[in-house]
């Protein structure tokens, strides 16, 4: 069985959890994990951050991140297709009491019109007041797209004296498609959140970065909200092992998303524009091949190849470490049977 | 001194305060206000609901309305200048845990397509599930516009068994200026809060309504939000006076708003369309006169007339009963020597 | 009907409707009432505090109050049957995340002892901390009792720089009966409510009081929880009329619950100690009459009198302004047939 | 440097490593672990419940546990000193809106005249309500004490339909000392968590336990709060080996546990009663001494033994697998020398 319905679905390497096990570890909670203080670290100098704090999941990395920049009953804008949105349950508000407001364009774009009509001016002590706009670097539901216009939205920001918030549980593939370094993406928010269980591999983890001091109140509110671990380091080894070892070839990932998506668009004519593919996700839009995202995901299942749908004509595809380009060359071939 | 800042402004009149004091009166957290009884039963009748609950705000009456129809880390759907999103600070997440997503649309208008887009389909117990749409009516940052499109919306939200909120705080103003009866409208919505302190004239206070079971729940959320009032049928008696004697003059203001903008439009082209004046609410942008929000309202009152601002250089001018033909007209004048 | 279930069923007098209507009023959201901000500057000046809030009721004066001492995840610590954490629907949870310890004493008294026993010392940033400690004086369902230790609980609070809050909505009674002016008590608290709609007679509403800086926090978080009224100065008419005529009086009130309490001593001998009287509640234990509170609650209605309880066998009964000592006297003789 | 400070800070043994490593894993959120699966199978057996939940902490295990079973604004009562009130950032409060009153024991016992006086008839609609007891059984800060009446208290809860929540973080301790099987303890409670990171000596986990249903909602909470963790399986591993070779030998702490009472005990008299010391914590109130924790704490580290307080006077001691009967007796030594 091919396994294609998200990055999420990797295991530990061999060499991986040899790292685990070799690990020193320690109490996390009195800051005495060496190793889950070596990837703090390490995540945030990679990052271009003061200081960072590993969390059991990007969920809880944004919750916190957010939470620093935004009062309660304060807002955050954001893309209305965004994971903080649309995936997180509705934590920001539901745990943090901070409100939203949305602006949509395709691919889950920046678009700097509306954001520039959204951001609230401050019209007194009765008003909703913007207190950050948060953006996802690839964008998950927008089919992995790489943010442009990242750069003039970070300007715009600063103008208007907002902090970014960023969302870059797929940052590392971001970077490896553009070019462009990690930490002149995270550089440029005031805290930030990436993933290491996503294209990285690691079992578990996200680490959410920004100041020493937003850290150290992220540490305490990591702790109210059950997240405080005792002997992480076990899995921080995952992450250092996944960091130093799993970023280039993230490469190999796009090739393969972009491979599957020239099948679909001869397949289904339409349904995916391959150049639009720029990372690790394929989302193909079956309106016009009249089958159901549930029929195709079965048909799928039956035919060896796990995928998955983010709508109910959304088809969605996920390339990662545990799939080779043959593996993604064979789920490619199940699907343009199935569509075609 | 003209005050045309808000329809919040306005002072009881003589009459108003007479059926204040003669109103019988009780303990209306035992229910036993004989006054807010008759108001409760009377404004739900009006609006073809069950029950009603007089709250002390419509602020109030909107956070127990979205609470009743949306669970804790669920979605309400509105559009990005409603008033819920804007001038309530963030209570809806910061109380309720409400979580919301908003579309943009001129004068803040239904926009079917965007709305469309946004009701999140069930995609299982890990996304945020779309509870409820809201809509303003008539729209307050929107320029007092009445909602078009409203049996559309209520509509399309049937055929997802999704419920209507209505934010009705103008509701009269709708009605009175579309001829479509209030229960028309609020009677397509699970939840509808009025405003009697507005247009109508009451000094404090707005109606919930809902079937018998919503508004019981909202009872008991209302003590807990601090709202349990005791011998309100004071107030109540007010509201009663507003909607049996204040309704109908509501045109009188449309007809005011409505000349005003006639003026601005001649000394600021472009500034204002007045066939988009719909009701009591002129908003004016002052980009094309160089003046800015701020200075204008500041020579305003040096001359004698009140005005507000809902951003750098959008003017409000509010119509009320407080304010004759002439007041309105004077202000007009005031506000054309400046800007012109 | 003698109604003697709760001292917030007074209704208002001619007198006080007369000031009701004759007092001018403004748009209070704006803090242009002129009535609501003298009863706010005549009430914090009586209480020895900067600044005043006018809330609608003393449960939301509590809940601004609490909040303003205690950060949310922080601890505020009260007698087990405080208003706080019996009669406020856990709103301070709820709404503001506040946590709560006890310490239960008779008759709701300060136990200093049990207090220190309970005050966090700051054991580092994953312990709860306490942030203040809440008092009742006089103490609701302790019977009316005067919270005796007031002082000491004060200084001792000072040692510990913890502030006090000080729930005062009898504290009018406590003043009255004691001979202590309430600016001796309200002075040596943060935060303190007094509501004006109970003894003081008033229709609707309380005033929280404290610095000016903690009062225009208040003033915004009223707001967010559906609390700024507009006009509101009819009511605070009423609680100025109320402040300036009805306080002395209360002493009437206590004369009439003591007696009441010795009717009931002699026909339920152990049922209630008069001497323990100190205000305007009488809390009777029918527990050895083998009459149950509903039985008995029931019974006096048939015979014109309306009583209370405040648990299975603790019945309780309150005086107040629209009870006169005959009124009492009756209602008296109404409860001694029953439970004798 | 021989660590007493807590059971958490136990490293997984070369087996337990193994364990880890050889473990299948997949993803959790999808349901898909198999490691996850049988563990939540396992100690859902073990504790004689339908389901089991695998959290990262004690704390997040007890925030679900404590939301299944109080709404929003109900009421949970427990022990002053239980780790949910005093340990766990106020969580319950600030996260969930759980409203707490509290009973104060000698060694956080249960006492159940206390918790009869406590619990809140349904006094109507806008009183607080009584949803749930906890109990925190061994408790910690009662310096590891067994709850005893635990019985008498479930069956006192059953004839007023109120549900228990347990907090066994350290059941395992309770059910070795005391010899009554871990199911007849958590059977009695409507919820339950254990934990694997404290005696057992698993690095990370605890489960949550309760009905199918429960849990089902527990789970779709446990990922709004950002605990919804992926390939868990690795973790999951080292507390499936926790619970079949960890449990029997918490006797051995026990004894070391005892001893080091014993010494403290003829070192300075009366600080601490060795036969009440009954499993693995040692609390030594060090008030008679003349030395804070602070000092012996600092002196212990410099003699090579790390211990730690409860209070300004309150020495806690804990014994675990990672602590040899040598181990302890040098440590007991230790601080023998630093107290007389």
């Amino acid at each position: 069985m091919i396994d294609l319905r998200s990055d999420t679905v990797t295991r530990p390497s061999a060499e991986m959890l040899a790292a685990m096990t070799s690990a020193p570890v320690g109490d996390d909670v009195y800051g005495e994990d060496p190793t889950v203080n070596a990837l703090e670290e390490q995540v945030a100098g990679m990052l271009g951050h003061e200081a960072g704090l590993f969390t059991v999941t990007g969920s809880l990395a944004n919750m916190l991140g957010v939470q620093a920049l935004v009062p309660r009953g304060g807002e955050v804008l954001c893309e209305a297709s965004a994971h903080i949105v649309r995936a997180e349950l509705g934590s920001h508000a539901a745990v943090n009491g901070v409100t939203t407001r949305t602006w949509s364009a395709p691919a889950g774009q920046i678009d700097l019109d509306q954001i520039r009509a959204l951001i609230a001016a401050d019209l007194g002590p009765y008003f909703v007041r913007t207190s950050a706009v948060s953006v996802e670097n690839t964008h998950n539901f927008g089919g992995g797209a790489i943010q442009h216009g990242y750069d003039a939205l970070a300007d715009e920001l600063d103008a208007h004296d907002l902090p970014l918030h960023l969302d870059g549980a797929r940052l590392w593939n971001a970077s490896v498609a553009s070019g462009v370094p990690v930490a002149a993406y995270a550089s440029r928010a005031a805290a930030a959140s990436v993933c290491l269980s996503k294209g990285l591999g690691a079992p578990v983890g996200s680490v959410l970065v920004g100041s020493t001091e937003l850290i150290r109140e992220a540490r305490v509110w990591r702790k109210r909200l059950g997240g405080g671990w005792r002997q992480a380091g076990v899995l921080a080894a995952a992450g250092l092992y996944a960091v130093a070892h799993n970023v280039e070839r993230l490469a190999e990932d796009h090739a393969n998303a972009r491979a599957i998506a020239d099948v679909l668009a001869d397949a289904a004519p339409g349904s995916v524009k391959p150049d639009q593919v720029e990372t690790n996700i394929v989302v193909a839009d079956l309106a016009a091949t009249g089958r159901t995202v549930a029929e195709v995901v079965a048909a799928a299942k039956e035919a060896g190849a796990l995928v998955g749908g983010v709508g109910a004509t959304q088809l969605r595809v996920v390339t990662h470490l545990d799939a080779s380009a043959e593996d993604c060359r064979a789920a490619a071939e199940v699907l343009a049977r199935i569509v075609s």
